[in-house]
């Protein structure tokens, strides 16, 4: 299995989401988050209490899905999440070595979707 | 050593927590997520202000563990965290190559605790 | 590349952004956290609405990098992050497959800055 990490527009997850549910890819983790890239955050704000900062707001969405889905899962999350202007985001892919669903102890394939 | 990432219920957080603590695992980073599985969230609410959308409260718990004690921590996460209705959550295992306590420079076994 | 993962004191993150950033390091994720180590956590505040626990306040920080750079970045980390009293953080590194920018579709080592 994959872990896909993807930094994202706010804006373009609700389109993100629908594109990924219409592929069958319906487990998704959401986080808010903040970041920088090339671009420095300018009037970014970030909603913590213990610190401000110039980032600029971000959704991190994870998905775990089977590694011969990969590639078909990365083209939705570009079609669906870029604009051409900066600051569309990243996509990081890293190994998952399993996966258990709680309620049912099911492992591996069966318990990705 | 290997990184266990779990999505759970909120209401189950603080059972996971004494039980991974009487086992000797002090080391948790807890996030508050949101997110999809099967189940399709339904009056799901996030505190976002930037984006609304119809995903469900989650808390995500990550552990670092020795490689040695990965079973018997799964173990725990799912004794406690199961209901046996659908939105127990997923865990998901995945390598962790370097550990370090920043404030003595440890590495490794020695830093992992 | 290599995802370094700091949980760190939320009052040493300025000094840490600036310090990467001198290092030619502008990509960051950062993260609202809450965790213990070996210091349990006392008095401490979560912003969630949904749980209610005696966990420490932590600013979680991700950065991608390039392999060759990794040693380098994790000492800028310990150095602008530690303080010499517990609770200074935790450093993690874990291995990345793929890097993709979205905007132009560029990936692996021209998409990581
Ligand atoms: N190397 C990195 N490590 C961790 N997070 C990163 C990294 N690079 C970018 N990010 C995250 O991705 C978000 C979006 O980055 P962004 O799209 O601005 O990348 P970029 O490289 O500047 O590309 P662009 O030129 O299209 O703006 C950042 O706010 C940050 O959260
Ligand atoms: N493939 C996945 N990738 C990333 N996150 C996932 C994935 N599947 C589930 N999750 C996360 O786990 C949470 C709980 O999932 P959930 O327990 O509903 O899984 P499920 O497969 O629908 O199992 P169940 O049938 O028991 O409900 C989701 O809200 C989401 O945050
Ligand atoms: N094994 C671990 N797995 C996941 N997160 C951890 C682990 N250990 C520590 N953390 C995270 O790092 C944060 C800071 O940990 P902390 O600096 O207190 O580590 P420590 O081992 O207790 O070191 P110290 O003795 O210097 O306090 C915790 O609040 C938690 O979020
Ligand atoms: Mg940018
Ligand atoms: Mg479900
Ligand atoms: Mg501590």
């Amino acid at each position: 299995m994959k872990k896909i990490e993807a930094i994202i527009r706010p804006e373009k997850f609700q389109a993100l989401r629908k594109a990924l549910s219409a592929a069958g890819i319906g487990g998704l983790t959401v986080t808010e988050a903040a970041g920088t890239g090339k671009q420095k955050g300018q009037k970014g704000i970030f909603r913590g209490t213990t610190f401000q900062l110039q980032l600029l707001p971000k959704i991190k969405v994870e998905t775990i899905v089977e590694e011969q889905r990969l590639d078909e899962i990365l083209d939705i999350i570009i079609k669906n999440c870029s604009t051409g202007n900066i600051g569309d985001g990243k996509i990081f892919v890293s190994p998952i070595e399993e996966t258990i669903r709680i309620r049912t102890g099911e492992r591996g394939k069966e318990a990705v979707l």
